[in-house]
């Protein structure tokens, strides 16, 4: 098979990179390397089943060019930047809805026959069924990313409909593990190793989270489309359990061996739009035969081995972020 | 009250504009005159409260040159055109995605507190639950008119919840009655007066439809705005019956004393994405204390006898349409 990545250079994107590669397929890469980093291709780099080209897919004719003999895209290039959409209003819909437009549009145009979108979790907004399923009452959205998502969402399902192509669409958590370049493992290791002695936090602490680990990630995305054959399928990813942000400082804490003293802003958001309870309904996946291999805490602890060893490649957000997400 | 409808020269949108004039508001009408008639605003027109001025909500320094001092934004231009999204692919994410995207920034840098969408039943794709209630399980898209006005919701609530604006939208049923100028009424009309003895049906003539007539849908828009207060307001706005298409037809028919012989194309869908059943439960709305005067029935012969007075008015569409929407 012939794949596209687009986001091949992000922290999903290339193990998805890496995963192709290695069970033998032709992979072409592309990324605008806005927040992409090369490195992580240095491993896929050594195939030559493997290409990649930097570029952005708001050039519909650039993107077009790429899309010639592809099998299957995966459409993973986004702006991941959830917290601080309001200081970008526009960068979501930009970036997301549109990008994945373009990206709709030049698969029909090319023939492209199928489609693997990464959306997420925060569609279901403030969710009335905890934990989420799929099919959970219509929502009402809560942050620009969601709804940009949530706008993909439903272009493909109509270009689906409309032009025949299939569709995989995966509602995430948030996800761990090696390459995780922003989120709050990276702001409270950042804050602890900079100054064990104190961590701030957005928020009461007790806003309640799911994760799941990069590589189950991946491993979910491939049995679904082995197993999943409706013109639309749609899964939420996570792991069976959700943490509350203060078990997730105490593993990070217990990782670094710190004891820091906790002084956090209060309120149960930490921010405009955050969503105090995030926890999905994971059985549609399940049922196909796939598990979570790592829990939440191993996850976590992953993750943070990943950036004692990678710290010094990671850049720093011009935002100093102290908030779970 | 100094409020700004765009589309003002369309179907719904000058209606609207005519019950605010009516009503002893300021307006302030756009519409790029891409389907909007220059006369539905004759009477408009006549009133020192009323300013009109010829543009495109894509063109986003014009808008906002519009927006200033604006109270509330009806926000009704929009692509409606349902049935033939496949032949131009981009046109409902331009018009209704983007389109809405640019309203909601100049709203925002402006300062604008409050809109009012009109979305649609369609939203609902092919519903479980029928009626459609506006908490219907998250539907999947099945055109890309639909897609796009959910991207537009999407969007709408997402500025509600991160910039403090509050919404109302609205999830219409086909709309009839004065100034309609697309749709099935019109499409058997044309065919009726111009050869009485035959019509051709797409589909089986079995597809079940909603409608409301257009006055009905004006008050109860402003029932919402006065009675529902929430940041963000969801309505369906419909009648609390459906018809077959061959219904429609028989009262067409009756209307226009003709008794032609029917050709169905066959199938229960008259096009890619048409869906033979929209009913959605307006039981919200009810509760409010509105209902519908004119029933469907009703709703069909005031468009008939609309269409008999004005249809040397009414442009030809270059689509030969003989489907219901």
């Amino acid at each position: 098979m012939k794949a596209l990545v687009t986001g091949a250079a992000g922290f999903i994107g290339s193990n998805l990179v890496d995963h192709l590669l290695a069970e033998g397929h032709n992979v072409v890469g592309v990324d605008n390397f806005s927040t992409g980093q090369a490195h992580f291709l240095d491993r896929a780099m050594l195939h030559t089943r493997f290409s990649m080209q930097r570029g952005d897919i708001l050039d519909k004719a650039w993107l077009l060019s790429r899309m010639r003999d592809i099998e299957l895209v995966f459409h993973f290039a986004a702006n991941a930047d959830v917290r601080f959409g309001a200081d970008h209003p526009t960068k979501d819909f930009e970036q997301n809805a549109q990008g994945t437009a373009n990206v709709l549009e030049a698969m029909r145009i090319c023939g492209v026959p199928s489609i693997v979108f990464a959306s997420t979790g925060s569609v279901y907004g403030e969710a009335s069924i905890i934990p989420a399923p799929e099919d959970h009452p219509f929502p009402i959205q809560t942050s620009l990313y969601a709804a940009s998502k949530l706008s993909a969402e439903g272009q493909i399902q109509a270009y689906a409909e409309t032009f025949g192509i299939r569709a995989h669409i995966f509602r995430f958590v948030s996800i761990l593990g090696e390459r995780y370049t922003h989120g709050h493992v990276l702001d409270f290791y950042r804050q602890l190793t900079e100054h064990p002695e104190s961590l701030r936090v957005l928020g009461n602490g007790k806003q309640r989270k799911s994760y799941l680990y990069v590589h189950d990630c991946v491993r979910a995305i491939f049995v679904a489309l082995e197993r999943a054959k409706d013109k639309v399928n749609i899964f939420n990813l996570g792991t069976d359990e959700y943490c509350e942000v203060n078990d997730s400082i105490g593993w990070i804490c217990a990782e670094l061996g710190v004891s820091p003293h906790i002084q956090y802003s209060g309120g149960d958001r930490g921010w405009i739009g955050d969503n105090p309870l995030i926890f999905l309904d994971c059985s549609r996946i399940r049922a196909l035969g796939w598990k979570p291999e790592l829990s939440i805490r191993q996850a976590v602890v992953r993750t943070v081995h990943y950036l004692r060893e990678n710290i010094h490649r990671i850049e720093r957000n011009d935002h100093l972020s102290c908030v779970p997400s």
